[in-house]
């Protein structure tokens, strides 16, 4: 494995397209920050979009790829290619709906349904849900800057840093933040129950490597839901059912091998239905 | 089309399979309120579950008419079952992905995703969903009895009624009733559209028939979302995509048509695949 930093496309694809000119692959699979235009109907498929992270704007990432490359690109959301990587080799084995969330620097959230990624108009942006916001309990204002106390904005590891003046690493297990972030974690997680209906949620970043937070976690999604949804997954199953990733930080990596190897499978089919292409 | 009040599970499946005889069907659809079994692997699929309804508890809905008439008989949630006829015959036509949302006596949402029902563990519940409860602008308490101030606990017709003393029927176009109905709403969709990104949100019901309702609900959500996602839907588009039903109070009807035949098909389908039945 090999780490390259984000910097401008041009100096970071050099490096990444470097990587891969070595390698020799059969296909591609990208797992990216976004947002992203994955509509397949569309012009700016494969685009990045409305980034504010200077230069990537309407940057053609998996284009520039397939072109330099020439060969075929998959790609995804960086939490739809992790999502993907925990259904195929991790937590989510065997599960055609589950959610696979991500609290770190930001909050982001995958939803396999019915066997597929949900993208649908665009791709969730689960971590800019609202939820309840006492400021009597918690005046600080939020993190975000489109939507301030959105879920995100409340509860990722910047907004706890901003809060508490500690990042999540240097928090001790005794102090009130904990209650406090698992209580705006399992509100989130209330409102993924009430309106994906998964069977299973898988929830790892780099928050959640304090490891007394998902037993507080799974406590505070029990409370909100208040025993309305009757399942033994959110019951006495609810451990199994409130599930720390398997494949860690290779999650996305993984997962995007599982784009690059669809994408792989697509060209086959169009190939065959097409006669043998010349090239 | 012949109504019958819901009295006791026999008292009313008498009626309607007494209506059912008369129309000799080759295959029965039921939407019907919940919460149901919906997983075909459960051995009470079919029943209704943990209703407060007298009687109703663990019914075996599907399995008595099945039994009754000797049809297939295909199952979902009465939401469930509007979402699919708006998907046919209504404001979804040809989508794939899209949200069906009724604001009534509840509130309740069926999202169909890659051309399915959303079902998962058991299905959605999205009127229960936590929405920011500012009590100093609202002191209203929220009216369900398992959460207090979920959207269906602050936004129903019931909370609403209970609120202003006035029903959403007598509450005149002026009162400010309806800029706090339309910013919960609003903070619904905001929440489902980063969650399940539909490709086109129906929104009906009893509250959404005071028509000054939907534009006020469009504008919130556009606040709400506060320029994050960026789709034409989302800005120029916003009218078509959040859209009143076509079918009015049909909808559930006319989607139980399709469960109908759906549960047909399958029918078809296993006696092909296990060779011609006696019966």
């Amino acid at each position: 494995m090999e780490t390259v930093p984000t910097m401008s496309p041009e100096a970071t694809l050099e490096r990444v397209l470097g990587f891969f000119r070595r390698a020799s692959p059969a296909a591609v699979g990208v797992g990216s920050f976004g947002p992203l235009d994955l509509d397949p109907e569309s012009s700016t498929y494969g685009h990045i979009t409305s980034t504010p992270k200077l230069g990537w704007r309407q940057f053609d990432l998996a284009g520039t790829i397939a072109r330099a490359l020439a060969v075929p690109v998959g790609i995804d959301t960086d939490v739809n290619a992790a999502a993907l990587g925990e259904g195929r080799w991790g937590a989510a084995r065997e599960l055609s709906d589950y959610l696979y969330l991500t609290i770190g620097t930001g909050i982001g959230g995958g939803a396999v349904v019915g066997g597929k990624v949900l993208h649908g108009l665009v791709h969730p942006e689960m971590g800019h849900i609202r939820v309840p916001h006492d400021f009597s309990r918690d005046p600080f204002p939020g993190s975000c800057p489109y939507h301030g106390d959105c879920l995100e904005g409340l509860a990722s590891g910047p907004a706890m840093e901003r809060r508490w003046g500690l990042s999540a690493d240097e928090i001790p297990d005794d102090h009130p933040a904990w209650d406090l972030e698992a209580e705006y974690i399992g509100l989130g997680l209330a409102t993924w129950v009430c309106t994906l209906s998964p069977r299973r949620i898988v929830i790892g970043g780099g928050v959640m490597r304090r490891t007394q937070l998902l037993p507080l976690v799974r406590r505070e999604l029990r409370r909100q839901l208040g025993g309305y949804i009757e399942s033994a997954a959110l019951s006495g199953d609810i451990d199994r059912y409130v599930t720390p990733p398997l494949l860690g930080d290779r999650a996305g990596v993984l997962g995007a091998l599982v784009l690059a190897e669809r994408a792989r499978g697509r060209e086959d089919e169009e190939s065959t239905s097409s006669g043998p292409e010349e090239a």
